[in-house]
């Protein structure tokens, strides 16, 4: 028999719409956490510091019971600075970060415990096919919990998942094939989800691997290293690195929610640690004086876990990333920005192989010069100089190349940087007071020159 | 010395906003060929016949003279038809169909010596630096002509080239990664313009090179083929192929032009050209019945290459094609009724294996199994039934699946169909009068068995 048939079976996907929201256990308080919005156009961040960090120190049994929406929006701005890190009791609620961008915008929810909320993860998966794509050091520690949480009274829902092994000299053509061949054996459909748990480099290929399969599928970040959850996963670069340079192949696109369980830093080593840290000194650097401050006087606490400390941090860098990603989410001009250090890095990186080095690591070394290249331009004091490689310094970071890479091999690389626009390499340099910085190709060649030359052999 | 510099060097792409335009020697004569949009919701398309027609049949010469804008829109409806085939003397000025997508919309210029007009394709490249990509078939036809009509007259531009070997079966990843070498090698940046040279298969491979090099390049389409003219290089899908099935990895990725001469067709195979005509035939059955029948009365003229009887099934083919991705770029619903015989044809494919049989021919003998299954639902005539069949075979091509591929076969790849969803296989159908289709899940599964069984062993 013939069945009756409508013309057409149009999916529609359901998004959730919810934006910049804070959840309390009171449902009937309604809690206005807006500030008013400075001039967009000094493209200064803010941040929402006593109120919000009131509001996350309560319990998240609570969560599910009541949730009331207070907004905090990452355009605005705010003088208040958190001096002291907030108390290391408890777990904290979830801080909610939106990253605005049309239809495509998303929450980023920060906090301690939440791999154990099963509905923040669940509101964001799409058919009844996931696939978690994790690595052989973070799968065996979290793989479990997230499967949990994922089909926690969720019958509905099937998870496969793909262990690859770590590292970013696995981040290639060969290493994403594999999540296309479990996908496929898999049977996944447009309808599935793609779940990265793990760091940058699970971050970056999962996500490629997301925008790629069947030309693109839902995709949720889970990030456990502070790089991941300050930097990589927020904003939609995905990518694979080629033998000849790094995230050369890729896509810019966007996940369903970014879920940041500042828990999962307990598990990550020291170095790793204080990789991550590269990038929070960057958004100081690059924008944010006051947060930079704020590190200066918080090294200690940062390096020793301390969960406010910590959940404080990626909060301001993820404001203010998402803030920039807003603004230029395909990087023609103001993104770029946050590549302080990176071109100087990435030459390093490629230098000494992948993995050699950690990203953060070669981050805070390019920074250095990078630095040092904006003062012998004459854009920047020497106590910027100083400050810069003394916070890198405290947090246990290089301040300079490995000897193995040489002035040749920084230029063969920086040659095929993303940022060379028609033969000429585009430079992010500091210039002026601290929290100020430039993008640009016109600057003097011979003080790039000295840079290598003062940091390198020829 | 330091130079200075503005706080931000922003590249900003400067995109023609071209549309819809119809050259003519006359610049004073303003061509209006609007026609009134009928209802949007019979989604059934136009065409403008006569007029452009005669406009078409121009000398080419007269192109740089002047211009004048007609609008010939594509939702715009017209009961002429074109009986005859246009005469098969001179050159035609190109005709232009628009793919109307927002701020990604983008001409399709079809007509004869459109690669002797080096500014057709120059308005269109962006940056210094044009990687061409083609075949060893299509290349030593084609390829020096494509670089001189880059670079006449325009010495700020080079030139790059990779020549990938020819066939389906090449469509994979390791074909894909000689293009990024070459790119990288070739030290493209940005804003450099990648070109496909070549049939389907070139067209999605470099156009999904041309998204995933550096996150996304410019790119143009130049098809050589009836099938790449009439459907693969228009609607920016992309991607390559897995051993398990046919572009299962890609991206939705759209050109910056689509310039068909439809003089590279005199060296088009016999079977090349009658598998480009399954897609042709297919645009009449599922929303075209005029088209339909237009075909039926010149399959001869088409056979036998007339200019104006290929220049007119192509432009009528880029006009329904371009109407159905306005209507639904991802494929939510409406577009995944241009894979009408698809789903059976990709089986047939990846069953005998890539590149044993041509794409349309797969997707003739797909069409005769989804017109079969059709009838058997008792969704539409006998007579729709022959008809389908007559035409195929009258274009010499196959209305059965080959021998080798099993039920069993059909049954495996069509399980990682990227139209399932949830587990549910959903067909594109044809339901009620000539040029009337469905995709729907929803049909009886005893038709599918049946047809299967009917067309192959078990």
């Amino acid at each position: 028999m013939a069945s009756t048939a409508s013309p057409f079976s149009i999916s529609i996907s359901s998004k959730p719409t919810l934006k910049a929201s804070v959840f309390t256990p009171n449902n009937s308080a309604e809690l206005s956490l807006r500030v008013q919005s400075s001039k967009a156009a000094s493209l200064r961040s803010s941040f929402v510091s006593q109120s919000s960090v009131e509001l996350t120190r309560r319990g998240i049994s609570a969560l599910r019971a009541s949730r009331v929406r207070s907004t905090s929006r990452i355009m605005a701005s705010s003088a208040q600075v958190v001096d002291q890190p907030p108390s290391k009791t408890g777990p904290v609620a979830p801080t909610i970060v939106d990253v605005d961008l049309g239809n495509r915008s998303y929450p980023i929810y920060i906090g301690s415990g939440l791999l154990d909320e099963p509905e923040l993860l669940q509101r964001h998966v799409h058919g009844k096919k996931v696939l978690v794509v994790t690595n052989n050091t973070v799968g065996p520690l979290y793989l479990d919990k997230v499967v949990d949480a994922l089909t926690r009274d969720n019958p509905n829902v099937s998870v496969e998942s793909v262990i690859l092994p770590d590292g970013e000299k696995y981040k290639n053509m060969d290493t994403l094939m594999k999540v296309f061949d479990k996908a496929i054996e898999s049977r996944l459909d447009r309808r599935c989800t793609f779940v990265a748990l793990g760091g940058g480099v699970i971050g970056d290929m999962c996500g490629f691997a997301a925008a790629a399969f069947l030309r693109g599928v839902n995709f949720i970040q889970i990030p456990t290293t502070v790089m991941a959850q300050v930097d990589s996963s927020v904003g939609g670069k995905t990518g694979i690195n080629h033998p000849l340079g790094k995230n050369l192949i890729g896509a810019f696109y966007q996940p369903q929610c970014v879920l940041i369980d500042t828990d999962t830093l307990n598990t990550l080593p020291e170095r790793e640690l204080a990789s991550g840290f590269a990038e929070v000194i960057k958004y100081g650097l690059i924008r944010d004086a006051e947060f930079f401050e704020w590190q200066e006087r918080n090294i200690q606490a940062l390096m020793s876990r301390d969960p406010g400390a910590l959940a404080y941090a990626i909060k301001r860098s993820c404001e203010n990333k998402a803030e920039v990603v807003s603004l230029d989410e395909k990087e023609s001009g103001l993104r770029a920005t946050l590549n302080l250090g990176h071109t100087f890095g990435h030459a390093i990186e490629t230098g000494v192989g992948y993995g050699q080095w950690l990203h953060g690591e070669a981050v805070a070394a390019g920074t250095v010069m990078a630095v040092d290249m904006s003062y012998r331009l004459g854009w920047i004091d020497e106590s910027l100089v100083k400050r810069a490689n003394n916070i890198i310094k405290q947090f246990k970071l290089p301040v300079a190349p490995p000897e193995s890479v040489t002035v040749e091999m920084f230029r063969s690389v920086m040659a095929v940087d993303k940022k060379v626009a028609d033969g000429l390499l585009r430079l992010i340099l500091l210039k002026g007071p601290l929290g100020n910085c430039v993008f640009t190709g016109d600057y003097d060649r011979k003080a790039l020159d000295e840079t290598l030359n003062a940091f390198c052999k020829s």
